[in-house]
């Protein structure tokens, strides 16, 4: 362990009572501070990032938009309470099961938070994003753990965060930021690290997670890993309108080089229909893209490699690159074919993510071969159908099949832009994540940073505020089973 | 694998789809069906759990009671719907990070849950007990691993539960007992399983937590493991009522023969005050208690035998009885006595859990040693404070303190008996459980057992009925971020 990470540990875990007792309209405070803050930098880190991501600027531009909403979203709900899930049963002598004490219960923060920044994302998912954000609404400490891939941006990210939470009041120790994987690996066995947020590779998330889980004091791992997002074309969908589900298909996938988590990388569609023909002259027509970095790049061509090289898949437009062959950061789109066969005889092949500009088209005979496919699908975030505009027998059934192994399901549009709601739900079975009730996006992330404590025959004035009769905080109270308006 | 745990895991299996489908007031009547039947049994199976556990009648009555009083307040809450945690955001093109579309989102079922039945409630924390019941009213199929202290009881119970279900009209495949500890391992690692439940010790339940972890598909795993739930009197407390503290300690931790994980284990007292000889002299006369079988009388002895030839301790009352050399069933209870100093040079001894009649009265010359000691405690179900009746300044800066490590805190009572309400948390920190953020008594509990979907621009009729705009099945919905009254 290093002095610096010792240190950064020691002051997160100093912070955690001053932040336990905040109120949830002083961590709101403190969120709309830093989201003031990334605004008012918003010329100084968008230049940053796109030297080190080269991502175009108009990206950026929303993508911290998009971050600074998603603080304010944070606070709005932070503010209001109700994440703090306050239930209050009072003592009632006559409870069939025998006499009931006073009891009441809220979540509290579970501490200190360790947040793996992403490479592909870095805003949204990095240094004041969303794990960020949901942890400091949760009243949580927060060591970031720095994405390599833009670590100059990360540290100017986290000086305007530190510098805005301390200018709010919020306690010292509140947020830090580290950098070497050594320090990470670190902080993920550390006593004093309580919860681990991670976005990122399979690889490395599962070695991270296995990390979390073997520590004499295993602690919740909230990870989120890989997703090939498969969609689903309906014979009818498919006769109706190729051009359009063609189009959306290749904007989807080559979205920001196709370096999205939720990446459509498998389209199912009638072998018979025109959609792979359609789909192929749109790829070939498609620009190179800039990818984040050159590791990226690189192992964009190996995974491409080693999925068209799979028996029965084969390139329908774009060339494969050879693996580690080429450095330049350019990547041109690639579209895969393959039949829905080769899936149905070995459906981890669906789990075989390429994380950059590239997709599989896989054609079937018949519907019934992808609902198959839908029940043998490992874990996603995403699944989409594409449903003819009037009734479309086929598609309801797709859509149960696939709600069983997604965190969220499509009907009729792409996977990639995940709007930030109280509704939304990023996360779903392994291998899309570590923690399957939880999400990563929207108001609900909050949740993951909390544990219930609940407090016996407590006399008012030792109680928490929030679970206080008089509810000086006014949150949102189930009393006696009922829930009471705030 | 058996042949009969892979034709109970198929069969599970086949009815998670039926299951889903179900609506919360099919479910609630399943789980009244299986709350009346046991009723009716009760005869039956008080007279198999006598004979196999040695526990009194009178209890054994009123745990039946408080079964089926819990399977009906999980009926009641299932049927609300409240669980489903249903949100709806509607399409908003003036949604401020960018256009949203429509979104909904609610929790489904996990799949199969597989649960490990505790030995020490034979109804409560066994076949029909409270995982089994959350986990059925979150829509899940249940296979329960029986425990092999009471498994003739077990295999009635299975045979009532399953009767009643099948009356009921629950799909086939809904509940089902495997009895081998083999199976149960295999189960844990079985593909087809989605979860774990599990009360136990915390040898067992970690050995199982670590096969669940390390599946190639990782699943939650829900234990609650071990507890010993210190319990602190404050020096006004001690000099106010010595007599009514010493004989609730005495009754608490020898309730049962002190088989419950919340026997408090731990009683921290002013070294000045009467209660150590106070309760001396109660355990002195407290009568000897059959436990529940040989292997757990045996293991009282050793645990017992291990703490009291711990540097710092003595006993006070009782006498160690010595390691496996006891087979009769009775034990009567013991009192062992440490200096604080002990436990604050070694903070983890407090994790020896003796399971049986014994606790360990730990005396202070001032509160911040036990203040000091909250703030190193391993994780704990309970922990309690005895404060003056009249302002007692200690008092709530002990609660602060071990509301940072423990799941439920008490005030002027004593942690066994465990009430089922909205507001119970019966879970902690590791040790205490696997899950920090989770309950394994009171409504909540149902929470385990579900992860939420999202699904986007999905037509009214092919939604599930709970995110629907006309809301036919009456759930509570949150729209557009606001909570609508069901």
């Amino acid at each position: 362990m290093t002095a610096r990470l010792d240190s950064v540990l020691s002051a997160a875990s100093r912070a955690r009572g001053p932040l336990a007792a905040s109120s949830p309209g002083q961590r709101a405070g403190w969120l709309r501070a830093v989201a003031g803050a990334l605004e008012e930098s918003r010329e100084q880190l968008t230049g940053v990032a796109m030297r080190e991501t080269h991502l175009p600027s108009g990206r950026l531009t929303s993508e911290l938009t998009r971050t600074a909403f998603q603080l304010r979203l944070l606070a709005d709900r932070a503010g209001r309470g109700d994440y703090l899930d306050a239930r209050i049963d009072h003592a009632d002598p006559d409870w069939p099961m025998g006499p009931r004490p006073d009891i009441r219960r809220m979540k509290v923060p579970l501490g200190v938070v360790l947040v793996f920044a992403a490479s592909n994302f870095p805003f949204a998912f990095s240094v004041a994003g969303g794990d960020t954000a949901s942890a400091l609404a949760a009243g949580c400490a927060v060591v970031v753990k720095a994405n390599p891939g833009h670590l100059e941006l990360s540290r100017a990210t986290a000086a305007v965060v530190t510098a805005a939470l301390a200018a709010a009041g919020a306690p010292e120790g509140t947020f830090a930021m580290i950098e070497s994987d050594e320090d990470g690996r670190a902080a993920v066995v550390d006593p004093r690290v309580a919860a681990v947020g991670f976005t990122g590779s399979t690889r490395v998330g599962r070695m991270l997670y296995d990390l979390a889980s073997a520590r004499p004091v295993p602690i919740p791992f909230y990870g989120e890993l890989g997703s090939t997002n498969p969609s689903v074309v309906t014979p009818a969908a498919a006769a109706e309108r190729p051009a359009e589900i063609a189009a959306g298909f290749v904007g989807s996938f080559t979205l920001g080089a196709g370096q999205f988590c939720t990446k459509p990388g498998w389209l199912l569609v009638p072998a018979s229909s025109d959609l792979p023909a359609e789909i192929a002259k749109l790829v070939a027509e498609a620009p190179a893209q800039p990818m984040l970095n050159e590791r990226i790049r690189a192992g964009f061509g190996a995974a491409l490699g080693d999925l068209a090289g799979t028996d029965g898949f084969a390139v329908l437009a774009g060339s494969v690159p050879a693996a580690d062959s080429d450095t330049a950061l350019d990547a041109r789109p690639v579209l895969l074919t393959a039949p829905i066969a080769a899936l149905l005889a070995d459906p981890e092949l669906i789990d075989r993510e390429v994380f950059g500009p590239a997709a599989t088209v896989v054609t079937y005979e018949h519907i019934d071969e992808p609902a198959a496919l839908a029940r043998l699908l490992p874990g996603q975030l995403t699944a989409s159908v594409h449903a003819a505009a009037a009734a479309d027998p086929d598609a309801a059934t797709l859509v149960a099949a696939l709600s069983g192994h997604a965190g969220r399901v499509l009907w009729n549009q792409w996977p990639t832009g995940v709007t930030v709601s109280d509704a939304q739900q990023h996360g779903g079975p392994y291998p899309a994540t570590t923690a399957p009730g939880t999400t990563s996006v929207g108001t609900a992330a909050i949740e993951r940073w909390l544990r219930p404590v609940a407090y016996q025959n407590t006399p008012a004035d030792v109680l928490p505020y929030p679970l206080r009769d008089d509810n000086p905080w006014h949150v949102p109270q189930l009393v006696d089973g009922h829930r009471e308006p705030a």
